[in-house]
């Protein structure tokens, strides 16, 4: 699949390639035994360099699992080699031994690197780790895994792919994606991303890990500015069920191999792209996903009142299930909107469902009950009637299938 | 059945009557028509006096349906002799139109009265209604049901328990109550109360409409602050879904008829008493309930800070599947009270399911996933380890049931 991006119809190309797209990276995926099901669980990203900037944002829960606090720790310096990640625990809620765990980990992924020939210091490895919260992670199998994938390590799509898919949970396909910037016919920059998240999908960052990778010559600084701005227009408006995970990561990686230096701008776009694509297909894969829902609110006072307002209709339980039965039941939109931090007025609001007017000033539009939801994309558009501005989320249905899914991830 | 509650043994009784409990109220409820399915949809409670006091409580939504402007603004006179209520439709975002209908209602509600002997005036009947957002009410209907209605009246169990049934609309089963102050063997007031309510139920009320009735001897002042105190502390934490309705209403009327005059403190004890039954009642009802959950948040630093920390586990959709599922998957607390809105120390949190451990100062207890949680009450304890504050909220799974409830309710 190739699809050309709106914004610079020539130059930005979007690919199905993920973090190994970019020159300069290397990734696995292998099966360590930290899942019982015996599938993938462990994923390494390694950047070659010659420049290591690194960049993160994690999750807004003030119950951090172990890799989080790690993690957020070594970003300090700005700096990464590699990123390894787990499926199959999250190891979160696991007390002063889990962060010790992590550690180890890390620690086991640099002595592994250094003896493969590239000499990476502990400090230098971010950890995350995604699965149940509460148990300790079965350190020996991934330690033996730390030293066996770092031999899997392979260049081109393979090693992204495999990497992508030993990061999935309850995820049914892998997510990856890259969007490469054609300066010039034989110059390019590229970024890359690979992404799991299906559910506990929340306000600040969805459940999710993501690793994003880039060849273009970047400081930290427009690292963290790209990704930060990047991180709150995508990830942060992709709310599945209202949840916040432990665990959620967002890190990217600069091995400026491409040797070209883009604008802050063009950074913003193509960082900003990945995510938006990852996030896309985080909200097609959600859990028990059988409608893809946005929530457009228009006519605000301001961009944070279009967005409170739209994330209270997005986590209307009433909304999500209406939408699963197709049914075109807007006063429950009304009464979602009604619970709004700002002050409003009911009289003015207007709201359409895929492009349907169902409600105007306040109420009913002829033939409201009639509009066809049956489809797999619904778009709701409320009109506040107040200001100008206005803001979107992405949110999904709720549906059997997510209760199914989730009255029993434990047991 | 007749239980006695646990604060004075001797003195106070509930019972399940309701609205004609209390000496000076006759109720009725009758098919008016309004629902397709031909069954009760016209409720009506009249003060006889000779007492005409009144309070209300309603929803905080903003956008509220035409019975709550009508009925709030009636209520600044602080006085009712009748209450007219529907199910069948909730005359909200029905614009001007749909404020006329509430108050023609009390119109032919009065003159009905005054014909029947009673002079009313408009201004001193309420109305509520419940039902399908955004459509019109069939008025015709509604005004041949008063006239009706006013004829059926009638004292004793018989009307109260007409009236509750026609208030229902996805309840299972009528909702009332009465608490039986017996101040010596031949002298005791009462307070009864009806309410209906099944989803929508939110935390600022829950989706309902309660109709309180004592036949104790209190000025209004006396009925507002019982009301808002009982209301603060049962609906309010009453929490089945999030949402929040567009025409909660909870109204208290006395009408003296006992000759008793209650302390305020023995008033606040009887309407508290109704009032957490009635929430009982509407949390063993809810919308697809096979699990009763209570959410108990101690050592905080505030109470405030305490509720706020149990509606945000009450609410985590994880949580409530979690339970559905029968699943110990404490994880998922930490994860939804690492979301509070007041700083945390996640290493000192603990948790324990219906008495058993399963985590302690942030970390799993040995057998923490081993605790049989298949019984149909579940207590979810959670202690902050910050202060010396608690509450608690009652909420439910989230099943099947509530997604096949609500999916297919307007249409």
């Amino acid at each position: 699949m190739t699809r050309t991006a709106t914004a610079h119809p020539q130059q930005w190309l979007l690919r199905t390639q993920g973090v190994t797209a970019p020159e300069g990276f290397r990734a696995a995926g292998i099966a360590a035994g930290i899942k019982a099901s015996g599938k993938p669980d462990l994923a390494l990203v390694f950047n070659e360099g010659p420049d290591y900037g690194a960049a993160g944002v994690f999750t807004r829960n003030q119950v951090k699992a172990a890799p989080v606090l790690w993690s957020r720790q070594v970003l300090n310096n700005q700096r990464l080699k590699a990123v390894i990640l787990n499926s199959g625990g999250a190891n979160a809620c696991t007390g002063p031994g889990g962060f010790q765990d992590a550690h180890a980990t890390a620690e086991a992924v640099a002595a592994a690197l250094s003896q493969w020939g590239t000499e990476t210091g502990a400090i230098e490895v971010a950890v995350c780790s995604t699965g149940l919260i509460g148990d300790r992670l079965p350190l020996a199998k991934v330690l033996a895994g730390v030293t066996e994938i770092v031999h899997e390590m392979a260049g081109g799509l393979v090693g992204g792919d495999d990497a992508a898919r030993a990061i999935m949970t309850t995820d049914t396909v892998p997510k990856q994606v890259a969007l490469h910037h054609e300066v010039s016919p034989d110059a390019n920059w590229i970024v890359g991303g690979m992404a799991k998240g299906a559910g506990m999908m929340a306000p600040s960052l969805a459940t999710m890990l993501v690793v994003l990778t880039t060849d273009a010559v970047a400081d930290a600084g427009m690292l963290e500015s790209a990704l930060r701005r990047a991180a709150a227009r995508t990830f942060d408006r992709l709310d599945v069920d209202g949840a916040t995970s432990t665990n959620d990561t967002v890190l990217l990686l600069s091995s400026g191999a491409s040797g070209i230096r883009p604008s802050q701008e063009d950074l913003d776009i193509a960082v900003g792209a990945v995510c938006d694509d990852l996030c896309a297909q985080m909200q097609a894969d959600a859990e028990g996903v059988t409608k893809r829902v946005t929530i457009v609110v228009a006519g605000a006072r301001s961009e944070d009142d279009a967005l409170a307002a739209a994330r209270a209709i997005g986590r209307d339980s009433l909304v999500k299930t209406a939408m699963f039965g197709s049914d075109p039941n807007w006063g429950r939109v009304l009464a979602a909107v009604g619970m709004s931090p700002f002050p409003l007025d009911p009289n003015r609001i207007s709201v359409s469902f895929n492009g349907s007017p169902v409600c105007v000033d306040g109420a009913g539009a002829p033939g409201a009950r009639d509009v066809d939801l049956s489809g797999p994309d619904v778009e709701v558009l409320v009109d506040l009637g107040l200001g100008e501005s206005s803001a979107f989320i992405r949110t999904t249905d709720l549906s059997h299938a997510y209760i199914e899914e989730n009255s029993a991830y434990s047991s």
